[in-house]
């Protein structure tokens, strides 16, 4: 079985100018016999994209294509592959393989394995660099490729594969659910999506924000409550209260007052981070009193397992949700990445295929 | 019913003199319908008494009976007491009372109601201030007396009621019991009862010291593994290992490894901390990409609920669980505190009555 997919994409080659991405070929990943490879029509445009791109996270291999929310039709798949067939619809998201041997692999949690490789700018142990979705087409191992729900649109579906499937995971592991005060924090691409999962698994949602301007969408997607964080020591109004906070912020900075936050946390609650911030850029130190006060925790989450995005994609198809989300032409990512970077967008973008 | 108990007990008068404690009469809290009076047989001494002593979390109440760890006889019970009656042997922990109507108290968590009050270096709503075991008797509120079973010595249960009920309580939250790996790292007064619980509990235990002379004893205790942490790096030895790490290091520092040793945790493990260092001394700060390594957790924990107390004490008993103590007599504190501070007490002081 062949492929005659030419593999190219919107590519980093200078991090000086990194909105300026060029069209480069790239070689794909060796095909092997767990190998789905998909054609790419949809990807979304996430925060890690901005914190690659801009070297945040370190300096990047380049040339890079970023891109870790991506949607597209099955063109080959490995003699091990049952699952998907071409022509299927398939996704992928931050992750595109792991040792799947580690007892983290075998526990269902792959998203955790410690040699897992990463979509974009990782390495396959034969050298080849793996190149993301702004791009014509991905090849990657069957567990980390997720089939896609008739009723869920292309259009839908693509950041839901990072951004829907990183708080929905958390959300799931810290029990959401009917009973459960649930409060995320930073209503951004990752936060709105945690509004629209935790409302429709039953939990009671605060949403916490410092932008008044988006209080009316807050509303629409469902949250019961805004909490303003631009008031003075808001969290006092809320001593004990929420079972979980979930920020999806992705700058700390020493100032930030984690401590007072914690005390918003009913006793064993959970204060979980899913934002990556720059690699200089920690959670400020905590004394353990804040923890003693009401035996909260906090801690972090990665991406999500094929079965909690399985999971979340039967929720959104058995719930209807749609997120929020504004297309554009691929080769405009340089402008959504910069309204990303910015904070203007409302709430993702997705980039549609015009390699093709 | 009246008492004829005077209280008085060894107490703080200068703090620049911490050891050298006075004896000295004090007014106990006004006795009311839900109180239970004990006559004090025996005191633990905690590592919290030093740190409140040396007024390392603040400036304390002066002239201060420290004291938390207390077993003694029931003198007098109020008209709501049922479970108690004079003669009964009864014990009181870290804490005295609680506002009995707040979400917490009313879950059966009043360890962490926000209006507790602790055994001493507190002040009742009245102006009382609350003075500790180092003494001939207390008044605590019945939620806060424990009662002892038959088959375990008052000298053995004394510093169960703080320094034991302090690890069980985060052990049992946090799901020890067998097939999980706990580490207990800090092998003193508490973590040598969490040895004792954690393999009592069916965990598999595995102590982390840097004292290469207390080996035989964590041995002797039950623990499977010792991990020695001299050795540079030892966290790398032990990857995705532990499911809970339990901490009772009560001195923290910015150079803390912290961020490594969470390294140790497997998927969704959890680092909690009991021990709590001087106000000045808060957890090194972490960056988020440690807690997305392995979704992992940090946390704290405070003393134990009643319903905990009862499930150790239960478990000491039908277990024969004896801590490893050495009896002192009380006018012996100043002698017990210092080699407390100077980390040479094995395992746990208990001071024996002799005010009376």
């Amino acid at each position: 079985m062949s492929t005659n997919m030419q593999f190219k994409g919107y590519a980093l080659i200078d991090p000086s100018k990194w909105t300026d991405l060029q069209v480069r070929e790239f070689k794909p990943k060796n095909f092997q016999p767990d190998d789905v490879e998909i054609a790419i029509t949809h990807c979304g445009v996430c925060g890690s994209d901005v914190h690659t791109l801009t070297q945040g996270w370190g300096e990047s291999k380049l040339p890079l294509v970023v891109g870790h929310e991506i949607v597209g039709t099955v063109t080959r798949v490995g003699e091990n592959v049952k699952d998907f067939k071409p022509g299927d619809r398939a996704g992928v998201g931050a992750q595109r393989g792991s040792c799947m041997s580690c007892r983290a692999c075998k526990d269902g949690y792959e998203n955790y394995c410690p040699n897992g490789i990463e979509t974009y700018n990782s390495e396959y142990p034969d050298g080849v660099v793996a190149q993301g979705g702004y791009s014509t087409g991905i090849r990657a191992h069957q567990q980390f490729v997720f089939p896609i729900p008739d009723e869920i649109e292309s259009r839908d579906v693509a950041s839901m594969l990072c951004a829907g499937l990183t708080v929905y995971s958390p959300l799931k592991t810290h029990g959401c659910g009917p009973g459960k005060k649930v409060g995320i924090m930073g209503i951004g691409g990752l936060g709105h999506y945690a509004i629209l999962w935790a409302k429709a698994m039953g939990a009671e949602v605060h949403a916490l924000t410092h932008d008044q301007g988006k209080i009316d969408d807050i509303k629409k997607m469902g949250a019961d409550h805004v909490i303003n964080t631009e008031k003075k020591d808001f969290w006092k109004d809320y001593p004990q209260t929420l079972d979980i906070l979930l920020s999806t912020r992705d700058v700390h900075g020493e100032k930030m007052p984690l401590g007072d936050w914690l005390s918003m946390l009913y006793v064993h609650g959970r204060f979980i981070t899913v934002g990556l911030p720059d690699t200089d850029d920690p959670l400020p130190g905590i004394h353990a009193m804040k923890f003693a006060a009401n035996g909260c925790m906090i801690g972090g989450s990665k991406i999500g397992s094929k079965q909690d995005c399985l999971e979340m994609l039967e929720l959104a198809r058995s719930k209807k949700i749609k997120p929020w989300i504004e297309e554009m032409p691929m080769k405009k990512a340089g402008t959504a990445l910069q309204n990303v970077k910015d904070n203007k967008v409302r709430y993702r973008y997705v980039l549609t295929q015009d390699l093709v």
